[in-house]
């Protein structure tokens, strides 16, 4: 099965939300574990234990585990294995971003199935030009993987950048949706190539047409903590909604190992509310 | 010493050449190592064995090492160990990029002096707004350290959206040098942060005024096998020379472990000719 095919079951048979496993100090500390790649390993491990039979994807952020070296990476690992033996989706949020051969590299450690880092998904940064990682998301399709393309983000610094206008007037945002759409073209119902999207980006704003993201994935970080509720997903992404991987990190995180569990729960179900509705 | 004082330093007495560390699959080949980690280890210790005493900057290139996973990322810890040891400036060529509190995490693994990755100039990567960075660049200074930030890049898929041009009409590129700027604002003669532009970019085709870099370290790749010779930098860069550092990887590397050795003396020649001129 392709990633598209995949990530679409979990869409049927799980819904659209998303857990984060970000590792955070002062979250580590809330978890009575240790500020370092142990402690960041069993966290992990415990988000993993918490997801597996209540969400299908989870989303590993990166810089929390690099935080510890190679010594965090090889938690990273541990924490990947564990993923894939609970059957769960994994977006690994590296945010990788390199030209020809050093790219190569990028995404033959994060998507060929043989490395230990390999994961489903993996969100790349086009700074160099999104062109550039065209030959990362043909290794990915080829090993029935995914790439997610940062395009519009929620934070306040994003905008000179991303709303910046090529010669065509296109902004840089909607200029990488328009590429990575092209990759998408001979994929199925829904693509393995998708984007990044904030959940509190105001589309219109950024440039970027709803029915262009139709049929593509759509990693969207800031729903929960961050200030979106859930139930805004078909307000903020109209009708490329159905893509959406409404992903939750610090909100769900913060309910500790007790409580986390239950966190989970509720918002899987204000999750399915807003699909529904 | 500040990064941009240790820089200065190596300039006065070693001159402009940085030696890419590249454990590329078919260097490693050319060489007779395995690809593998301990290939990419064993490649890593005899580049800073052929750079000790002739260069005074290296430039690990982090994908390189990820491929491997964690184990690529031990080996490159004890590369570094080994720079360090030899008394080289270490460049992390790592383009890493994110946001709040992900970003300080990347920011710890690489700018933090008790960590194993510990560099002391970091490559980074501002799609998400060169001002998300910012909070990284403090920390690299706190710790006497530097990064380097993406501007403007020699490859075909980059001008697309580095010369996007924002509301004031700047292009992408030349915003991000006049942020990096400010942040050097309490510096010394030569800057902590500085910027990456490949030595075959058109700094006009760019947007980028060759005066707005005076004081700036700049990371120059595309030299010697990517086509610019050496003895360009002053055609390139003008009243900005004085800053630049001139990295060569494949030229080098591709000599072998018998023949680094020359073809570093050879490029060292060439540079310090350069600048004579």
């Amino acid at each position: 099965m392709t990633f598209g095919e995949r990530l679409q079951a979990a869409f049927d048979s799980s819904g659209h939300l998303c857990v984060g496993i970000d590792p955070h100090a002062s979250l580590l500390a809330e978890w009575g574990l240790p500020d370092s790649a142990l402690g960041a390993r069993d966290f992990g491990l415990a988000v993993v234990e918490a997801a597996q039979g209540r969400v299908g994807i989870v989303k590993p952020q990166v810089g929390f585990f690099e935080r510890h070296g190679s010594a965090g990476i090889a938690a990273l690992e541990d924490v990947l294995l564990a993923c894939r033996a609970a059957g769960l989706l994994v977006i690994g949020d590296a945010k990788r971003g390199d030209i020809g051969s050093t790219m190569d590299g990028y995404a033959e450690a994060w998507l060929s199935p043989q490395s230990p880092l390999a994961v489903d998904s993996l969100t790349v940064s086009g700074y160099l030009g999104v062109g550039a990682l065209e030959s990362t998301a043909q290794l990915a399709v080829k090993n029935d993987r995914g790439v997610l393309v940062l395009s519009a983000t929620s934070n306040p610094e994003a905008p000179a950048l991303q709303g910046s206008r090529d010669s065509s007037g296109r902004t840089v945002a909607a200029a990488i949706v328009d590429e990575v759409r092209q990759w998408n073209r001979d994929g199925g119902p829904l693509g393995n190539c998708g984007v990044v999207i904030g959940a509190t980006v105001d589309l219109a704003s950024a440039g970027i047409d709803p029915g262009s993201l139709r049929g593509m994935p759509i990693l969207a970080p800031g729903f929960g903590f961050q200030g979106t509720p859930l139930s805004a997903v078909r307000s903020v992404f109209g009708s490329a909604a159905e893509g959406v991987i409404m992903s939750v990190s610090r909100s769900v995180l913060a309910a500790g190992p007790q409580g986390i569990a239950a966190a989970i729960d509720q918002s899987i179900a204000e999750a399915r509310e807003a699909y529904a509705a």
